[in-house]
């Protein structure tokens, strides 16, 4: 075992053989989740999920994550709280701290409140998505998706498409696909694609049958509207004409490519309903399917590293 | 036992030994209920709540059903959810489903969508009230107080009384007494009366004396105001006087007939407040005990024939 | 063992022994929640949160305290619930009461409504604050945090300051630290103290110096905006000038004297940031470390005397 690490804030501090273990451990939660369903490793901790934004699913996987583990399981719907009695996100931090939680699942609009929550809290800390900048289980979650599916998770060529600058999604994805030496290509419309994103060692494309040519990997990101604060807004019609995945443009990928999309899905928009639910490309809800394996097995890691600190303090 | 469904859906596709084997495991639940409280039948399953309409009480009594046989329950506020950003029903039923729930409550504001979503899903699915459609478990735990304070459930005389036209839970207490050979009286005003009901073998009544003679049960309903969607809403106050049922109505029925109402109550509309809280009379607080009862029942029984499906895959 | 209560409706009917007996359990629990964090002692008993006032604080305290003893754990948004539908305290109380539940937490924003529902119901009830009339457990979290830091709970000096009109924190501190003979000065404008308080045995200060001078512990108050319905609303500058604590204020009193604050604070208003977060003096996290060891204790009590009076029915 060589996760080494006090929480999940992001992929950046993660070495490959932490991805690796990782992944190896979530298979594991894939066969309990196929069958028995309930173990017993968190037994006796506390997990507190703050979710700062609303969140259907990712809050719920966390929570089904937990409670398999045998985890005491906590939601804190953050907007109805003491945030609207003027507390700052700190004093709720160290309100919640000093009831001694073990797991803190935290989900934040704005870009690092996840990092420096982490380092008033004596527990470990999982970012759940922070604004722009990190959503490390979904990258998590992608990779064990793409491993199952392509036997790999290096030397493949994964093309991400879509609003790439509003996406902690492929962020996250762009720095773990990368440190498991894979080819990256980016596929967006100017507006969406951050300036000096090369420098990350990806390719940068405009057009999809460009970007797509003999990929083994298509994924798709979400437009998100709730982030594009008085930007370019495109038109959904000509943004799916120009960027939304059909069978005519994954025709350019290779002939076993997968598909992939975080959800919710904007039908019609970003992606074919159609090719959608086509269980022999698309992968998405074996993506669902992983996000709980995922979440299981990193608190259970950073849970057993929370209990060898305990011990040796 | 003979109840072999994977999904409880609705009042009508069960035989009525499929009633009397639930009726019979609630009546465990009762006396466990009162005494002991937990049971380990449903410890490593899944239970998850998606409700997309508010209910306190039948929300609660699935929560306290479902926790008191030890399963893992979570609830949804499907409000605040993925909807909201676009995604369908079935997308958001298929991402749960992918997260290997084991029973799936819902209540949904269109009839008909319980049973569309339970073709999606590979878990056992139970109707909480859909539209104007079913509400099944209501009809169950309405006809275990009535067998437990009549001492049968046949060759009843039994009136239901009210908002027929937009209510579920008379659809499935029709439905469940015709099944169990009773005679059903529908009272309501003539707008408030569904056209063609008598097809169901009801005999039918505008006048609450006419109606309530010589009844074994009286079965306030609700005003459904919520549903009325531009449709006749009557006064309170005249509907009181025609519908609201107080003691001078009540003498019309039996003498030791019975008082029920699925509440919430809406005091001087449709019943009188002294009359509701007379316990030599109304039956309305055992309706909500029974109601946590016959919910454990038909979990149970669903999770029994799950892993019998299970194990034989 | 002398705690023979079957309510915790506030501090007014407990015994100083009463008092003592819950603190020191209590202390058994601060162990606990400290190391191996869970226990059995409320396993199989039902616990429903009923919060009609919003309080991510004492709800997550209520329900973390709840489920680390192994009990069922319920919270209810009330007011998202019936309570809309027309729906009274009463009938919703009964109605939960039907589902069997062992400890039901209640915050009301009306004084008097969780004594009114506890004659209702056959449960045991605690009451988590009601309007502006008690709030038992703060009271209790802070005679733990005093103890524990002065070593004793009598014969102390402690000045109570701020907003005292309008606070049930006041109202149940000025009861129990007065029970447990200690010198109680009260501290604020003449429109935010009640009248006629001096008949508490208190003694009544305008000004901040005087009122601190030689005190072991300084109780700092919320500034209640939301419960001054068009009554006098200082203005928060003028009010931190005069009545905010800062260390020069605190310079006062002794010179090991404790700072509390029930949270959640308002830094800059009733309190200074820093002197807030200065570990030497302030005990404000430990007062919410305290809140979850004393409500693992009361309800660990009131079940025991749940128990006693069930086995003898």
């Amino acid at each position: 075992m060589t996760f080494k690490h006090r929480h999940l804030l992001g992929i950046e501090p993660l070495a490959p053989s932490d991805i690796t273990s990782l992944l190896d451990l979530a298979d594991d939660y894939v066969t309990l989740n196929r069958t028995a369903k309930h173990s017993d490793v968190l037994a006796g901790l506390t997990q507190i999920n703050m979710f700062f934004e609303n969140s259907t699913r990712t809050q719920a996987s966390f929570e089904i994550a937990g409670k398999r583990l045998g985890a005491d399981v906590m939601n804190m719907a953050m907007q109805a709280s003491s945030i609207k009695k003027g507390e700052t996100l700190i004093d709720t931090a160290m309100t919640l701290n000093a009831m001694h939680p073990d797991l803190l699942v935290v989900r934040h609009p704005q870009s690092g409140a996840v990092d420096l929550l982490a380092q008033k809290v004596n527990c470990a800390v999982l970012n759940a998505g922070d604004g722009r900048h990190e959503h490390p289980t979904q990258a998590l979650l992608d990779a064990l998706t793409i491993r199952r599916a392509k036997g790999r998770l290096h030397r493949l060529s994964i093309a991400i498409c879509g609003d790439i600058a509003h996406s902690r999604v492929a962020r996250s994805n762009i720095m773990l696909l990368g440190k498991m030496e894979n080819r990256i290509r980016l596929i967006a419309p100017p507006t969406l694609m951050p300036s000096g994103i090369e420098d990350f060692g990806v390719e940068v494309f405009d057009d999809m049958a460009e970007g797509l040519k003999d990929v083994d990997v298509v994924m798709m990101l979400r437009l998100q509207k709730e982030r594009m604060d008085g930007g370019f807004i495109p038109s959904e019609r000509e943004y799916y004409h120009r960027f939304g995945l059909d069978s005519e443009k994954l025709a350019h990928a290779k002939p076993d490519a997968i598909v992939m999309h975080p959800g919710p899905m904007n039908r019609g928009v970003e992606i074919d309903g159609t090719l959608a639910d086509d269980i022999n490309r698309s992968v998405i809800q074996e993506q669902v399917e992983m996000g709980v394996a995922v979440r299981m097995a990193a608190m259970d890691l950073l849970a057993q590293n929370l209990r060898t600190e305990r011990n040796a303090a």
